[in-house]
């Protein structure tokens, strides 16, 4: 593995409000210690690949309001690293940022591309596989993605249907993308045993992923080539201001993995979790012999299997509640059964819709 | 009646945690305003009997840490006014203190006795019921005490069986006292209606009271009359002091009210409720369509006959709870169902035992 070239770009740019009311357009998840480890998944993210990539080898991609919240978190990046979106155009569109951008500066590249807001418990055998597909997207012209052997019939995640493997390495061919399915085509997944999470990690030469930009997404492309030679100049945000509200609002499974034919799989087993609802965290937080989430001052009578945060400090009573999140923050308060909670988007709508953006 | 020598006590001692996380220790429910009328239950309390009763005749019993709180509330009284107890010995005592100070100062007095933390819907009603009993009692060594004819078979309430009513008067003798009955016995009480709810409300002469006092509970009379000739001089407090340690913990039904034979009772109808719990308190709070109380930010979804209450600028979104209690404070969350609200006691130990007085 080239050290040297190997690039990582943390896309940090999430909206963050899936755990509302700890996460805020203020203050999105990526900027959060929601699980009580001392670090912000952003930190976490860093200090994974910290570990074999230098620190000037990072670009984190964040929305300009965000910035310092991300040079707080990583101070050994210069402010140079953090590429400002002046609005969400999701992956893609954030890829193709960052692609420009190494080509400018870091002609020669291999991009790791990685979620900023994600769970891996096995940091190891994480860094093995993301080694492995270095080496892999090093010698070949190859889109490598991360994918994670299922445990359960997940409805939430995208899977992807492995296919040949290539030679005597760990890879695979890619099949088809499958979007969220249905409870019983992710069961069917579950045992066929070809099929993997896609863990939206992804691993490639800098002039690969270019080249299916160019072929798969030209408007954005040439959105980006018209700005020329401004990437890593003073220039670059005024550019990115006025290319970004043009760009295509998708995401690089849609618009490239979906459809090029250059796409391979490293498969791994590394604990990880995507933590996008209240539910899935609960799962990974410490609880006590009722099954009620610790590390907070609750009193609980009658109460089980419940994940409970309240802010420092704060005390809570509660009787007669199963399976539910309560979760309490300064000026917001959230109470629901433990299988609603992607209703949060629901409940957004509604408090914009009654009350306005204060508590969002 | 004789309205300069009619005088209000106002028993305002009440330790008021039934109401937690709302009232605690430092700030009781008679210095809360519970229902959001704009006063407090103490304040209106005072201005219920202030419109027949002139401001220099009121008497306010309280614990010694609450008397700038009470003074806030009524300017209209003096420092004088307040009798401080150093610490809780329930009704009885607190009666006969306020006696002893009355017999001192204001000679051939007849003194109301009211709980300061009760709601009377009806105003005009609750006058002549008291103006008639002020009349009664001012001509005859009587203790006379006001029911309420009862709506329900509450079990929460004590009873009072009433006898021969008196000559053409609306008063009846007494026959029984009866104490937070069974379910049943509570349903026989009402169906055989010659039972209504002891409101805590009492008037007699000073001396009628005193007499009662010394026959019944001697050893706390004698204390007070040892204290000899202080009552309403500077030394009133270091006497108080001394004998209130000393004296019974125990309610003036148990001590003086049960036992004596000259116990009379005026019934009404002013829609009276002692708002002893939570769940007492859901019945007179407004409620939109689905049940759930309004007057703070709270945006529900499958969420019905829930009473919820938050500060001021708070939101809430409830999801899936239906008959639940959510009280939300600046330091302290409750939520438990409103059948079981009659558990704050229980709970209050809990938070003691595991967290300390901190939020109490």
């Amino acid at each position: 593995m080239m050290k040297n070239q190997t690039y990582c770009v943390i896309m940090a740019g999430g909206g963050g409000i899936r755990f509302w009311p700890v996460s805020r357009t203020a203050r999105p998840k990526q900027f959060l210690d929601m699980l009580g480890t001392g670090k912000t998944f952003l930190r976490s993210t860093f200090e994974r690949f910290a570990s074999f990539i230098p620190a000037e080898n990072f670009l984190v991609v964040t929305n300009a309001a965000h910035k310092e919240l991300a040079l707080e978190q990583l101070p050994e990046l210069t402010e140079r690293q953090i590429l400002t979106e002046p609005l969400g155009r999701n992956t893609a569109t954030c890829i193709a940022y960052a692609a420009f951008r190494l080509q400018a500066t870091a002609p020669g590249a291999i991009m790791i591309v990685t979620p900023s807001d994600h769970l891996i418990l096995n940091e190891a055998a994480f860094r093995d596989v993301v080694e492995e597909g270095v080496d892999f997207a090093s010698t070949h012209d190859a889109l490598v993605t991360i994918g994670v052997r299922p445990t359960r019939p997940a409805t939430g995640y995208g899977y992807i249907q492995t296919g040949k493997s290539v030679g005597d390495s760990h890879l695979h061919q890619v099949r088809i993308f499958t979007e969220k399915p249905s409870a019983e085509l992710a069961q069917a997944f579950l045992q066929s045993g070809d099929f993997v999470w896609n863990s939206g990690i992804f691993i490639w030469q800098t002039e690969a992923i270019l080249r299916q930009l160019e072929k798969l997404m030209p408007d954005t492309y040439y959105l980006f080539r018209s700005a020329g030679a401004v990437f890593g100049t003073p220039q670059e945000n005024d550019s990115i201001a006025r290319i970004y509200p043009e760009c295509r609002n998708i995401s690089i499974d849609y618009a490239v993995m979906e459809q090029a034919d250059n796409v391979y799989v490293r498969c791994g087993d590394f604990g990880w979790s995507d933590l996008g609802t209240w539910g899935s965290l609960y799962d990974y937080l410490p609880k006590d012999e009722n099954g009620n989430t610790t590390g907070c001052e609750a009193v609980t009578f009658d109460t089980t299997d419940c994940l409970v945060r309240l802010p420092e400090g704060k005390l809570a009573v509660i009787d007669g509640l199963s399976d539910y999140i309560v979760v309490d923050t300064a000026d917001a308060l959230l109470i629901c059964p433990k299988g609603t909670e992607q209703n949060i988007k629901r409940y957004i709508d509604a408090i914009k819709f009654h009350k306005g953006e204060r508590h969002i």
